[in-house]
């Protein structure tokens, strides 16, 4: 146990992150189908697709490590799917339901910002110069992302639900 | 139901942050001891006295609503915390410990971040001014935690780590 290193906490997080990746690319439809906003249902999809790159990103990782791709339940990401689907129940059929959905997915973004950024400082000491290329093409996504949902909150979304 | 609008978003996402900030100010002293290096010992401490002072900038916001200030369980926050208490157990005892202390921590600031910039833009369409000048304070605390962590990561734990 006390042996436990950086390259444990590595194996350790990037198996948290795949399983909640697995369950974003899940939701995400569910996301798009509820928005009642053309555009912001277009953001969901979109950012779909890159999900779908980033659980490939992820695969490679687990590759140049020799481990099977496998993921551990991550907590944290239930809870905040979870707070999503209460949202979507509770404001169903209200001009508010797609300023709660934009801000559960940007709950979501700042999950991944956290842990990719985490795990390309943690490859960035190890050495891992493959991963930390892989883990920062995915953190600008996920920044790009947020970013996106912050202007549609702020030019449409919003101001559709006052 | 179909009446639910940004007012009754905001309050809800405001009795959800409230909830998390009363976990967190339970959590901060656990890690601050769990911690074996002083500088991310004392940034705990640091942020837990900060921690108190946000929440009772919340206090304030609810009695300019003329609401009672009151928590709603939020799983969110209760995965991300669980996930931090898991490194704790996992790690005790070992040169990684500290690394995965930092991020849980910085995986709390970034659900902190999320939420406080979703309420600051909400506030905003709604006209609360004084409601968005509290969140912008909070905000901005949040994020520079977040700064001091990461500079903390990169100049002294995960280097004791490897």
């Amino acid at each position: 146990m006390a042996d436990k290193n950086l390259n444990d906490l590595f194996l350790d997080t990037l198996k948290d992150i795949y399983f909640a990746e697995k369950q974003i690319v899940k939701t995400l439809p569910k996301m798009a189908k509820a928005a009642n906003s053309p555009k912001l249902s277009a953001a969901f999809e979109k950012h779909q697709v890159e999900t779908e790159g980033q659980i490939e990103r992820l695969d490679e990782i687990f590759e140049l490590l020799g481990k099977p791709a496998r993921g551990k339940t991550c907590d944290a990401i239930l809870g905040i799917i979870d707070e999503g689907k209460e949202i979507m129940d509770e404001y169903k059929g209200t001009a508010a339901l797609d300023a709660g959905l934009l801000a559960a997915a940007q709950a979501v973004e700042h999950y991944e910002i956290s842990r990719y950024g985490t795990l390309k400082s943690w490859a960035t000491k190890l050495g891992m110069k493959d991963a930390v290329r892989l883990l920062d093409q995915t953190l600008l996504e996920e920044k790009k992302t947020d970013d996106t949902l912050t202007k549609l909150a702020e030019t449409e979304v919003n101001a559709e639900a006052a």
